[in-house]
C-alpha cells in the first residue's frame, strides 16, 4: 500500500493529494513553504511584550544573548508567553459560555430559544440555591443566567463550579492559592502580570496560569456545556456518519463550522423549514444536506445526529469538494485561508460573528434576537447557489464511517444504569464502571481530546493512541477534533469493541457502547471533569488518585494548552503529542513535566509517538491502581 | 562637549559610562547583546498565537510565505499582535485601577487606608446617583467602590465615565459601536477573537482595539486616578525635585518603584514613624530619604513632594550609585535585571505584590488589610542594612532639578482662578485658558507621555519635542516617565517659562505657573481626558476639533500602545517616536496613520525626530485653528 502522505484519513489522503496535482493551495502547502520555522519561537525564547526589543534569547547557554533587554531570562520569557496562552485559551472557551449564558437570558417561551431541558436548569438551580418553587421556568432560567454571567466579573469570591470537584481536590486548590475568582479578572490579571516588569517568576507565572486555567474548564467551559444542554437539549447517543463522504451529490450542502451552538442550532430548524425545502426543490435538489466541521458539528451530531464532515484540516478540502454550496462560520479554529479558497469555487464563505469577521467572507450577522430569521436567511443564500455549482469540479470522496455519538455524563449514567437496573438514583449511577475499574475488568479511563496540527499526520495521532489504550482495556472518553476522528476511525461505531481488550469488549456489549465515548465538543471536556468528580466522590478518593490520564496528540490551539493545564491542575497527567514552545527553559520543563505533582498531584508528558504515549498512559494507569491498592488483574 | 551616547540627561549619562567602565551590565549592554533585532519582529510579521507554527512572513511581497499556515495574512498577524498589545495594556492599567477601588472598598475611618478628599467622593457618588443625604462617608465610599468594582465585570451595559466625553465624541462611538462594556470583559472578548480561527480583518481586529483601549482610558485608569485621589488626596502644585542627585549620602535611601499608590502612601508614612526614626539613628544615619522612580514616583511626588529618583532607564543606575538601602517595588516596568544586580551591592530588592513576583528579590508581601504595619516592616530592613553600604562603592551624581508637580485638574483650574478670580464655580475654570487658546496667546496643548526606550537617547525623545512645542506657545501636560524627564530638565521649574514663546510665557508667569505641567503617572492620563473633554465642552466642540494633540517620544510598552489607541479613539492626534511593530502591513499603516480619522477624528503619526515631530504637532494645531475659526495671531 502506498504510504499515506498526509493523513490516515482516506477520504483526506485521497482529496490533500487531488489538490496538490491540481495546485489548489492548502495548509500542507503553507507548512511547506514556511520552511524550516523559528527556533527561537519554537523554543519559545523569543519575547515581543514591548517595544524595546523584540528580543530572543540565545538557545546556546555560554553563547549570545542570555536575557531580553529588561533581563528577563528564558526562564521568565517562556513562561510568561506560556501564560499569555492559558490566558488566550481561556478567555476562548470563556467568552463562548459567556455568549451561550446570554442566550438564555434572552430565551422565552415564544422565543426562537427555548428551555429544552428543565430538569438540568432546576438542577443547576437547586445546586445555585436560586428559588424554584411556584416560579415560571423562564424566570428561574434568567436568574440562573445573570448568576452565570456574574461569574465572569464578580469582584468577590471564587467560582461557584469549583464546588463539584471533590473535597480533597479542594483543598488542593485552596492549599496552593489556586481557586480561581471571576473568569475574566483572571484573564486580565495574568495579561497585567505578564506585561513588561512584573510577574518574572517562572514557577510563580506558571502557578497563576494553572489557576487561570481552571477559570475555562471549571468556568467558561462548564457554563458553556450546562447552558448548552439546557438550551439545546442533553445530549444522548445517537447514530450519525463521519467524514467528507456525508457530502451529497444531488442535495445542498451546508456546512457548518466554529464553535457555539446558538448558530447551529438555528441551522438545524432552518434546514427544516418547508419554505426552504419548497425553494430547495425549485433549484433542483433533492434536499438540504447539513453537515458540521469541528466542535459546531461535535454539538449538532450530539443533538441531534447532524453528520459530522470533518474535523480542523479538512476544512479546506470541504470547499475542495466542489459540492458545497455554503460553510457557516461563527468564533475559532476557522482557517482564513476558506476565504481565497472559496472564491475559486461557487462555494459561499458567511461570517456570523461579530467576533470573527474575515476579510473576503461574506458577513451575515447573526443576530441572536431573531435567531432563526437570520438562519433562514442563511440557509436561503445556500440554496439559492446550488445553481452555480459546477458538475465539474465536483468530487465527493466516497469514505464515511457509521458512529454512535452523545455521551453526556448523564447518558452515561443511564446508560450504565440500564445493566444494573440500580433504581438507587432516577438519574443512573457511575457505579457499574466504578465496579468496573476496581475490578479490573477496565484498567482505567483516558480522555483524548484536542486539535489536528500539521506537524502530525492527520488523526494519526488521535487514532493511534486510541487504539492503543483500548486494545489495553482503557476506556477512552473524547471531544473535540480528537473524537471526530476517532469517528472517521470507526471507533465509535460499537462494533470497534472488537479492537477493545477482553475485559472493555466485554462491557462495551454488556452496556451497548462503542469503546470511545464521544463526549462532545471542546468546551465539553468540563463533562470529563464532572465524570471524574463523580467517580473520584464514589470511590471516596481525589481526582489525582484515579486510574484516568489524558492526552492531546495533535494539539494546536491556546484553548489546548489552556485544558491541558486545567486537566493537570485538576489532578490528570496529561500527554501532548506536540512539544509545546518551553523547550527553551529546563526550568520552565522541569516543572511542567516533574515539579506541577508537588502542587497538583499531576504533570505533563510530551511523547509525539502514539504508541509510546499510550504505554506511558497504560503505565501510569497501572501504577495509580496499584496505588489505590485496585486489582492487578481482573 | 563631548557627545553624549546614553542619555541627555547628565546624571544617567555619568552613571552609564561609570558602570560600562566597571563592567557592570545594563540595558543598554544588553540592547547591545541583543545584536540585530529579529527582522520579523520588529515588523510585526511573527505570529505565535497557535502551536502549528510559529509561522512568519516574508516581508518581500513576491517571496517566500505570504500566509501563514491556517491561511492569516501579514495583514491579520500584525492586526492580531497589535490588538493583544492593546488588551495587555488596558488590561495592566485596568488591574491597578481595580486595585485601588479595592483599597477604597476596604477603607475605614480608623483603618490605614481612609478617605481624604471627601469632595471628590461626594462628587462622584453624585455623578453615579448614589444617596449621599445622611450617610456615613464610609458607607457611601463602599458603594462608590463597589459600582468601581462592577465596571470591571458587569454583564451588561457601557462604561460610566465614557460619560464624561462631550456629546460629539459620545455619537462618534456610537455611531462607530466603539462604546465599551465592562472592562475585563473586553480585554477577554480581545483575547477571544485573536485567537487563531477567529477574528482575521486587519480593520476589524483594530476596530476592536480601539473599543478595547476606552476600557483603559475611560475605564480602569480613571478609576485609578479617581480612587487615588480620593483615598490619598488630590495633587495640588508641589515643589520637589528630581535626578539620582536626590539620593543622599548620609541618610538611609529608599526608592519607591512601580505604580499603584497604595504601597507608596503606606512607605510615605513608615518613614516618618518616630521609632523607626529613632531606629535610624541608631544605625548611625542622619534619616530617611525617600525618593522615587516611574510612576509610583509620579503619585507620591504629586501628593507630597516626594523627590523623583529618575525614570525607567535610571532603575539599574540607582542602585549602581551604592547608596540604596533598598528598592521596593510592586507592580510593572521593574526589570527583573535589578534582582541580580541588587545582589552585586548592598541594596534590598524588595518585591510586594503577589502580581509580581521576581526571581533574586526578597518578597514581603505588602497586605493591604495591614498595610502600614507591612510598610513599616519593609522599612525596617531598609534601615537595618544601611550598616552593610560600602562606602567605596558609593557615587551619587550631583545632578538634580528643582521642578513643581501636581497638576490634577482641579489644581489647574483653581489656579486659573487665582487670576480671574470668577467666582462662577468654587471648584475654578478652564475659561482663562479657553480664552488664552482662542485668543491664540497660546496656540494649543500637547500632551507628552510615555516611557523611555533604548531605541531612543535617553530623555532625548521627550526633552527636545517638550523644549520645541513651548517654544511655539504650546502649553505641554505630561505624565509617566516623560513627565520625569521633563523635571530633570528643568522645564517644571516655574523659570522655564524663559524657554516658552512670548504668549505662553506671559501666560506662565499671570497664573504662576510652569509651562510643562505634570499631570502624574500613566494612568493620569484619564486627567488629560477629563481636561480636554471640559474644554471642549466650554467650546462646545468635540474633542477631535481642539487644537490639542499627543505624543510618546520614547515609549515602549503595551500600556503605552493602549494609551495611543484610546488617545487616538477620544480624538487627539498621537505621535509615536518609536515605530511599533506594523510596518510589514501596509493595511494596518494605513489604517491606523491615515483611515482612523475618517472613523474616529484623529489618527497615529510615527516620526522618531523629535524636532521633525515638534513641527508636525505645531502644524496639525494650526490646521485645527484654522477650521475652528480661531485667531491666526495673538
Amino acid at each position: 500500500m502506498e504510504e499515506k502522505i498526509y493523513s490516515i484519513d482516506p477520504a483526506t489522503e485521497e482529496l490533500a493529494r487531488k489538490a496538490a496535482n491540481e495546485g489548489i493551495e492548502t495548509l500542507w502547502d503553507r507548512k511547506k513553504a514556511m520552511k524550516t520555522p523559528c527556533g527561537f519561537g519554537e523554543q519559545g525564547l523569543c519575547c515581543r511584550i514591548c517595544a524595546m526589543g523584540p528580543c530572543r534569547i540565545s538557545p546556546t547557554k555560554d553563547k549570545g544573548a542570555q536575557k531580553g533587554i529588561c533581563g528577563a531570562t528564558a526562564d521568565v520569557i517562556i513562561a510568561r508567553n506560556l501564560a499569555r496562552m492559558i490566558a488566550g485559551g481561556t478567555a476562548t472557551h470563556s467568552d463562548h459560555g459567556r455568549d451561550i449564558a446570554h442566550v438564555l437570558h434572552m430565551a422565552k417561551r415564544d422565543g426562537n430559544y427555548k428551555i429544552t431541558d428543565e430538569k438540568k436548569l432546576l438542577n443547576l438551580a437547586k445546586e445555585w440555591e436560586v428559588e424554584i418553587e411556584n416560579r415560571d421556568i423562564y424566570d428561574i432560567a434568567h436568574e440562573v443566567a445573570e448568576i452565570a454571567l456574574k461569574e465572569f466579573g464578580k469582584p468577590f469570591g471564587t467560582l461557584r463550579f469549583l464546588e463539584r470537584a471533590p473535597e480533597q481536590r479542594k483543598s488542593v486548590w485552596e492549599k496552593n492559592d489556586i481557586r480561581t475568582g471571576a473568569i475574566d479578572k483572571e484573564i486580565a490579571t495574568i495579561m497585567h502580570s505578564t506585561h513588561i516588569g512584573c510577574a518574572a517568576d517562572a514557577k510563580d507565572l506558571i502557578h497563576k496560569g494553572m489557576r487561570t486555567s481552571l477559570a475555562d474548564g471549571w468556568g467558561g467551559s462548564m457554563i458553556g456545556t450546562e447552558f448548552s444542554d439546557i438550551l439545546f437539549g442533553m445530549p444522548v447517543p445517537r447514530e450519525t456518519e463521519a467524514n467528507l463522504g456525508v457530502l451529497e451529490e444531488d442535495q445542498v450542502n451546508i456546512i457548518v463550522h466554529g464553535h457555539e451552538p446558538s448558530l447551529s442550532e438555528m441551522m438545524v430548524l432552518a434546514a427544516e423549514d418547508p419554505e426552504l425545502l419548497q425553494l430547495v426543490e425549485e433549484v433542483g435538489a433533492k434536499g438540504i444536506n447539513l453537515s458540521g466541521m469541528c466542535c459546531t458539528s461535535n454539538e449538532v451530531a450530539m443533538r441531534h445526529g447532524v453528520k459530522i464532515a470533518g474535523n480542523l484540516n479538512q476544512q479546506e478540502l470541504a470547499v475542495f469538494t466542489g459540492a458545497v454550496e455554503a460553510i457557516i462560520v461563527d468564533v475559532q479554529c476557522i482557517f482564513p485561508a476558506l476565504a481565497p479558497l472559496t472564491k475559486c469555487y461557487h462555494t459561499k464563505f458567511i461570517t456570523t460573528s461579530p467576533k470573527a469577521k474575515i476579510t473576503g467572507a461574506t458577513h451575515m450577522e447573526f443576530e441572536e434576537g431573531k435567531a432563526l430569521q437570520s438562519a433562514k436567511e442563511i440557509v436561503r443564500e445556500a440554496i439559492l447557489n446550488f445553481k452555480n455549482r459546477d458538475a465539474k469540479k465536483v468530487f465527493i470522496p466516497k469514505a464515511k464511517s457509521p458512529a454512535v455519538v452523545g455521551y453526556s455524563v448523564e447518558a452515561i449514567k443511564k446508560q450504565l444504569d440500564k445493566v444494573v437496573n440500580s433504581q438507587i438514583d432516577e438519574g443512573g449511577t457511575l457505579k457499574p464502571l466504578a465496579d468496573c475499574i476496581t475490578s479490573g475488568v477496565i484498567r482505567g479511563a483516558a480522555g483524548v481530546v484536542g486539535c489536528n496540527n500539521p506537524k502530525v499526520k492527520h488523526d494519526y495521532g488521535h487514532v493511534e493512541l486510541m487504539k492503543e489504550l483500548i486494545k489495553n482495556d482503557v476506556i477512552v472518553v473524547t471531544t473535540g477534533c480528537a473524537a471526530q476522528a476517532a469517528a472517521k476511525a470507526g471507533l465509535m461505531s460499537k462494533e470497534a469493541r472488537k479492537l477493545a481488550g477482553k475485559g472493555l469488549a466485554k462491557v462495551c456489549e454488556l452496556v451497548d457502547i462503542p469503546p470511545v465515548l464521544h463526549m462532545g465538543s471542546c468546551v465539553d471536556i468540563s463533562r470529563i471533569l464532572v465524570l471524574v468528580s463523580e467517580l473520584a466522590k464514589l470511590l471516596k478518593v481525589d481526582i489525582s488518585d484515579l486510574p484516568v490520564v489524558g492526552a492531546a496528540p495533535e494539539w494546536m490551539s491556546e484553548k489546548a494548552i489552556a485544558i491541558g493545564t486545567y486537566v493537570v491542575t485538576s489532578g490528570i497527567d496529561t500527554w501532548l503529542g506536540v512539544v509545546p514552545p518551553v523547550t527553551g527553559s529546563d526550568l520552565v520543563v522541569d516543572i511542567l513535566t516533574n515539579k506541577a505533582k508537588d502542587i497538583v498531584g499531576a504533570k505533563f508528558h510530551v511523547e509525539p509517538d502514539p504508541h509510546k504515549a499510550a504505554q506511558q498512559m497504560i503505565e501510569r494507569i497501572e501504577e495509580k491502581r496499584e496505588t489505590l491498592g485496585l486489582a492487578a488483574e481482573a
